[in-house]
């Protein structure tokens, strides 16, 4: 892999800590620094304005705006929709002297931003050295409210060093947002105004009639008097604070925000929604919310924190990781989903993709279990936008889309949305993975099924019999790895709809015999027929899953070892990515790859396959993988640690944790890569930890990289909360609450329970 | 296949004519009554104006416009190049009494229109009523000059038939025109003006900045006086006609035009020329315009035309594609092609394809050799460009485009412009088969074996060596039958790629031994390494061909045998076009194909296939085939008639003259199926003829369908005009002009003269 760490922000263990201003890396830090309590996320940009190169970026989730495109196509989407850049709730400017300060322009000194996991708050301090001599030191804080989802905070606080006078200020609400990849704002003014000291503004997009509203209140250090602001899609306030030298006066501002992603109230009804959200707010303190939101993550810590003793930097790296996750989505607002770059850029357009299920299920699902299942819901919640899917492409059944916001498919490109079939199953092994590590059966009988047998139905009828082997498959499709693009009976899709057919034909069975009127009751639903379960059963035996009897490796698809060989290290590092540098068409013309494929499946069923098929299917595909995808290192990681390669475990882990915040992939500044932020937190799991969740029980297996004097995680498994803390000489298992479970750990099941368990390491496990 | 002929016009020998006026198939109409001599083209619009359902249609021979496409992969295009819609020099306004005449509305009778393939005119007629009761008889004459490209005539006669009063008239040039696809005119006034009675006005496109001159001067039947009509994009006169009961009056508008469609001449230089060849038309008779018009065409027939007797609907029909052929193209100009749907509708956005060389060519090179070098010879023109496609797409040499109107890849499909590499076999079998018919080689040695160098490189590069089979190849590929869209080891690829190699390789060899000085220049010129030709012969060598050998069917490409079998007969006919009504995936994924194939290279090499091979291939592939394309059927019938299955060969044939006549495809409207129209041509001559052109001797195998008399074809060979007429009984052969030649008839080699031959129908050669 041609992938360089660039260092730059400082190591510490609970917080992010950039020291000095650089322009060349604002957008990286922009992104970096980013807040998010999964209902809005903002970009760290410097809101009293910057002239340089930044991306106002202010998302909330769901909010979405349409794109047409031109396409005649039956079966290629017409439109497409995407996360909408929306107000600037944070929208400052300052003056002294008539002087503005802009970090693009202003002589400052002194800079220091600080990412506090710990409060969840967002501080930045510089003094700015005015041109007439003054100088005024300047502390920025913020929070989005991981309690009050509404609720955005921004305090600013000055400290003349040199002088006394005053300071001008304009706080505002800005609609007048480029969406940057439109090139325009994409928001009509509908209504402002300003009440109790309550200044607002309605605003919705173009096409979709979105709905936001935004209003802010000011409290200060000091009486002022404001004078109100307004131009087109703007409303704001102007005042001034006197200061005193070496004395610190502040103001702070309140943002209420209200999103309405489904048009489904009326500007009326979203502005007394607001308007009553805001009057509420009027009696915050600022202390208190600050406490408050120490308290939640304090919560967080105690139940997910990952802990690195030996490695600072991972450290930093694994708490981000889980910060960054928690500040994108943790279950509280159904209908969320994850977008590939959480609320953090408009890359990817805020859609969500397969990463979902198959990447940060398993976070959620052991962290907390609640915002697992709201995930899950999401897809039940969009099983009719799936179902006019399959429709849309002569199939029956539910065909989930490769990228949505809304349930819709919003990818562009017919050679992904049209081929890549594997989200589908990925829902389906996402309930089928939540329903055996949590038991909810509940959701299962509720919905799940009635989500298997639309999954089911769509995977009968886009599927075909080979006319030779008289074995059933999926042609014309791309798998996970996006570097064949359009190939017949990928591996993985295969196994992936065998497993998915089975599934559904036992959660039948055992609803039927469990839940016989609710089955029969949705059986009528969904109008299925017993035929249906007989063909479903056909063809998952008669799937064809190609493999090399020999070698034991499983062939990616058909012809695929047939496929022109290119020694992937002869590449030069120049021509990475290789997107950028090579003919579209010849990406797809060797026996390369992106991402693991057959190594996937190998990962989510792993105890479908030895050892021995592992082994040779990593040594195969490893050497012709370059890991183009963000996702790909720490599947091949984890995989490395469970045949023994923990030396190339721990090279394929180096940059899991440190992805953004050393910018590897040098494409940070376009928005964090928060699915992959999942993978960081399962490579250290599922790889050193070792554990295997899709067994009869949850397992582990655990080994310490030899860096490392000992790390520590958390996993709530059937309502147990277990520690699990791996040194060089011990595996310490502890049920921190919710009483006691049995795992398997080196494959020997034990009973873990408060009083804990301590194993002595397993042989050979240090390494690295 | 799903077509059914849509009868509507009169059958006629020698033109088509229209009784009635249909407001339905008005496009229709005017796509058939396209006027052309290759420097333009001109759709039958009513020129009148009309508000109903039009496309007012004017072309220039690569006259083009850039449009910019949203691309961020490498190697896929970024802006294409298309014909645009140009002045409509026939513009005409005429009124009685303030009563505008608008065939949408106004009321007439006895409306025929013909288009005269002796003359090369058009003619439109009909009587006029008018609300006040007045009844004015209109005739409309247009021709566009085969022999002075410039020049378009239209003439309006009026005989009022119940008063005598006055008529109103506008004539005029208008740039005002709509491109239909882009929704705009895409042109910029430049100057405008009038002297000498000329009234001139030039514009230049918006992004191309190409240029196109237009003037107009007036004759009439008695003295008129003029006003100039002047407003944006527009110049025109205003007068009015005296008119006398039974007597007739007319006009006639000299329009003169002449466009630049490489923006190498400026605004002026445009200007003066084009001005100067106005200057020239004063002193044009119309009579005389006329006469030398019908004269050329005279010349046509006397040695192009196929009669027919005993099918009035077929003579009418091939007379009608031999005519919109030399209308389209007949070499008079350096650097013109032919576009799919020649100078007659903005479909397929006046680009030209593979069709040229595989399907058209025969044609000129058996009609006008002049012409078919020409055409070869835009390719020759056009290699810098075709070389910076092959840098863009990672290769090295010549990459061809699949869609081109400049020498640029204008295709926006990247599945397409990307995957389909049969343009570049498609020019070097042209080469081949041109320097085969006409013993060329002079063209071989200055151009052709340039090409065939370039041509080489780029098929050397873009192929790859497959890792079990040891065999070269092309991955990633699209074939010509489109219905198989991304694949490895398209046959037919493999095949003609192969073949090129090996006719690149013996042309340098010739060339080295025949003309080694030059050979030496070009060789240093294109800087050709001997290792590179040991390299070509290797690649062609271990060309992958796959074939069953227990069969003898070649496998379209690997793994089409076990692609799932769909019974095409099974489709119902409302699902037809399949484009339209399957998911663009779905089409993909069967051993369904749209057109020939295997069978393509079975036609052009036919030598190197056993009749039996033919069959066997002919017995898979055909059942197999949906013929979505146009070309499809033709090349199905000439391959039944040799294989013996001459009713299949006389079913095929059915709508190949008629396709545009009866509006088979039902998309007449959108231009004429310029390139399909010459395999009409092609399924006489090489179908019932049993012409081979691909041997050491032109061979012939003529059949006569039951239901014809008889039939005659001519064929330039070598120098000498040919004509084969078959009857009943007898093959007559003779040499017209040019001395004596050897053919093949039968299988047996026999020298033809003026005097003539004689020989019996083959045994069984009566079917159908």
């Amino acid at each position: 892999m041609a992938k360089v760490a660039d260092k730059y922000l400082k190591v510490d263990p609970w917080a992010i800590i950039e020291e000095g201003f650089d322009t060349e890396r604002n957008r990286v830090s922009e992104s970096i620094f980013s807040l998010g309590n999964e209902y809005m996320g903002v970009r760290g940009y410097a809101e009293e304005g910057y002239s340089g190169d930044s991306l106002i970026g202010s998302y909330f989730n769901g909010l979405n705006e349409q794109l047409d495109i031109g396409n005649h196509y039956k079966g290629i989407i017409r439109s497409l929709r995407y996360m909408v850049n929306s107000v600037d709730w944070l929208h400052t400017r300052i003056a002294v002297d008539g002087e503005q300060l802009d970090l693009a322009k202003s002589k400052i000194s002194d800079y220091v931003r600080k990412l506090d996991f710990r409060t969840g708050t967002y501080r930045r301090e510089f003094v700015w050295h005015l041109e007439n001599g003054k100088s005024l030191k300047l502390v920025f804080t913020r929070l989005v409210s991981m309690t009050m989802s509404h609720l955005g905070l921004q305090q600013v606080a000055f400290e003349p060093l040199n002088f006394s006078g005053s300071v001008d200020i304009i706080a505002g609400l800005d609609f007048n947002i480029i969406h940057e990849e439109r090139g325009v704002s994409m928001w009509n003014p509908v209504r402002s105004g300003e009440q109790d000291g309550i200044s607002a503004i309605l605003a919705s997009t173009i096409n979709t009639g979105n709905k936001l509203f935004s209003s802010f209140t000011l409290k200060a250090s000091q009486p002022i008097e404001t004078a109100r602001v307004e131009r087109e899609k703007f409303i704001g306030q102007s005042f001034s604070l006197e200061l005193t030298q070496g004395e610190t006066a502040h103001f702070t501002k309140f943002a209420i925000n209200c999103a309405d992603s489904t048009s489904a109230r009326s500007a009326e009804e979203l502005w007394s929604e607001g308007l009553g959200l805001a009057v509420a707010s009027l009696s915050l303190e600022e202390q208190a919310v600050l406490a408050e939101q120490e308290a939640y993550w304090n919560g967080i810590w105690e139940t997910s924190d990952i802990s690195i003793e030996g490695d600072p930097e991972n450290q930093q790296g694994i708490r981000f990781c889980i910060f960054q996750l928690y500040q994108t989505y943790h279950g509280d607002h159904p209908g969320f989903n994850i977008g590939a770059k959480g609320l953090t850029g408009e890359v990817y357009r805020g859609l969500a993709f397969w990463d979902t299920e198959s990447y940060c299920l398993p976070f959620y699902m052991f962290n907390n279990p609640k915002a697992a299942k709201s995930l899950l819901e999401f897809r039940y919640r969009t099983l009719p936008e799936a179902m006019q899917r399959a429709k849309d492409v002569d199939c029956e059944g539910a065909c989930y889309p490769i990228a949505t916001i809304d349930g819709t498919e919003s990818c562009d490109l017919w050679q992904h949305s049209n081929l890549q079939l594997h989200v589908g199953t990925a829902v389906s092994f996402g309930i089928w993975h939540y329903v055996k590590n949590t038991g909810d059966k509940e959701f299962l009988f509720s919905k799940g099924v009635e989500m298997l047998i639309q999954i089911s139905r769509f995977y009968a009828t886009r599927g075909q019999w080979g006319q030779r082997t008289g074995e059933y498959g999926y042609f014309g499709v791309m798998g996970p790895d996006e570097f064949q693009l359009m190939v017949n009976n990928n591996c993985y899709i295969n196994l992936m709809a065998k497993k998915s057919f089975e599934f559904a034909l036992e959660a039948i069975q055992e609803m039927k015999e469990k839940a016989p009127s609710e089955f029969a009751e949705l059986s009528a639903k969904v109008e299925l027929r017993e035929e249906e379960l007989g063909d479903w059963s056909n063809k998952a035996e008669k799937m064809k899953i190609p493999v090399d009897k020999e070698t034991g490796v499983y062939e990616e698809h058909d012809g695929f070892f047939d496929m022109p060989h290119i020694d992937i290290h002869s590449i030069p590092v120049t021509e990475f990515p290789l997107y950028s540098n090579w003919s579209y068409d010849r990406l797809y013309r060797y026996d390369m790859i992106k991402q693991p494929d057959v190594l996937m499946f190998m990962f989510l069923y792993s105890e479908q396959f030895t050892k021995e098929e592992k082994l040779a299917n990593y040594e195969y595909y490893e050497s012709r993988c370059i890991h183009e995808s963000s996702l790909s290192p720490s599947i091949h990681s984890i995989l490395a640690s469970e045949i023994g390669k923990h030396e190339e475990a721990y090279n394929f882990f180096e940059f899991a944790t440190r992805l953004d915040l050393d910018n590897y992939n040098r494409n940070t500044r376009e928005g964090l890569h928060t699915t992959s932020i999942a993978a960081a937190w399962m490579n250290i799991v599922y790889g050193f930890g070792g554990m295997r969740s899709d067994g009869e029980r949850l397992s582990f297996q655990p080994s310490l990289p030899e860096r490392w004097t000992s790390y520590s995680f958390q996993v709530m498994y059937e309502g147990v909360l277990l520690k699990i803390v791996v040194n060089k000489d011990n595996v310490s298992l502890k049920a921190i609450s919710g009483g006691s479970t049995e795992i398997i750990v080196y494959g020997q099941r034990i009973k873990v329970d408060a009083s804990g368990t301590v194993l002595p390491l397993g042989e050979g496990m240090i390494a690295g």
